[in-house]
């Protein structure tokens, strides 16, 4: 059974946070999509830098409401009752020298737009609050049929949302072109957005 | 029934994380440590930092490991199966003023010093992995019977944490008092920690 979440999103079981999962990466595999997801593909990524003293960015964990809990006895709490909370912020944060960086990816099967849908307004309110406190704050926007990958900066996708009142309910794939960055997709890192924030924010 | 972590800690319900609650502050509550736990009041510090513009911080959701999960007909999704998972990282992080800022916040019952037990090696290992990346990084250590919160700078606490071996696990209070900074506690926020990064950060 495939999990959903209660918007209809499959949910991905986070991986242990504790451990960085060694993966068997052969020289065989390709270059760019080989069906993963922008979310796996960005944890891969961060482990990337982070074994290699590059940046500490982590997914922030699902988070869930907790009612009823089991204790066996001789074994670990098991959570019997819980539900899916909407998240307050953006999925993923955390440091890249000295500077914070928060950013929520997200794609699209769509050629010639982002609908903007995919987006809460929760996030575009966290988003807000992070550019007010000069923070780095963008979204990555996958467009998977091509496979390529935009670094939008948060004020775009701000100014995009507050805009959607005046009928316009996606991105046209021209201006994120324009006001966003093409993101290098690769090996290692798979997803290169660091390469992007250095060359845009510092 | 009390909600308990495999390791014994009471596990505190998450607030929803999306919604600001709106408490009842009345004029007859002393300043002070009224019974809450450090957690509750850093929560509500963060929530009167954010309503007020002046940082975004946040407590990190704890990590679950979700197995299994039904859907009702008509009604939100139920984790009927999920675990703890230990967090990689420390609990809260954020941005003040373009910085990035990570702490963890810890109390003791103890009168003369502060046990390192508390901690875990996987977020003094990530207090590491922060430091190298200049974040502002930290403990709020309260002494729960004398209400006094102090600000640790993490580099101190990794030196003792490696210390540890050599057979000291606690840092005596004297230590914390020369070492880091004591916190000022009132009403509105709670735990001013912002206000001694302020001073000792920038």
């Amino acid at each position: 059974m495939s999990l959903r979440y209660p918007n209809g999103k499959a949910y991905i079981p986070p991986k242990a946070t504790g451990t960085s999962k060694k993966r068997n990466t052969n020289a065989t595999s390709s270059y760019g999509n080989r069906g993963m997801s922008l979310e796996e593909d960005i944890n891969i990524s961060n482990e990337y830098y982070l074994a290699n003293g590059l940046a500490v960015i982590h997914k922030k964990p699902t988070p869930l409401q907790v009612v009823k809990v089991d204790y066996p006895k001789r074994s670990a709490a098991i959570i019997k009752e819980a539900y899916f909370q909407q998240a307050s912020t953006t999925d993923y944060n955390g440091v890249f020298q000295g500077k914070y960086i928060d950013f929520e990816a997200k794609e699209t099967k769509n050629k010639s737009s982002f609908p903007l849908k995919n987006f809460h307004k929760h996030q575009i309110d966290h988003m807000r609050q992070v550019l007010s406190q000069n923070g780095v704050c963008f979204a990555l926007l996958r467009f998977s049929i091509s496979d390529e990958v935009y670094l939008l900066d948060a004020k775009h996708l701000c100014t995009y949302w507050s805009n959607q009142e005046s009928g316009r309910k996606s991105i046209p794939k021209k201006e994120i072109e324009d006001l966003g960055f093409l993101v290098p997709l690769g090996f290692h890192p798979r997803v290169d957005y660091l390469r992007i924030v250095k060359d845009v924010y510092f």
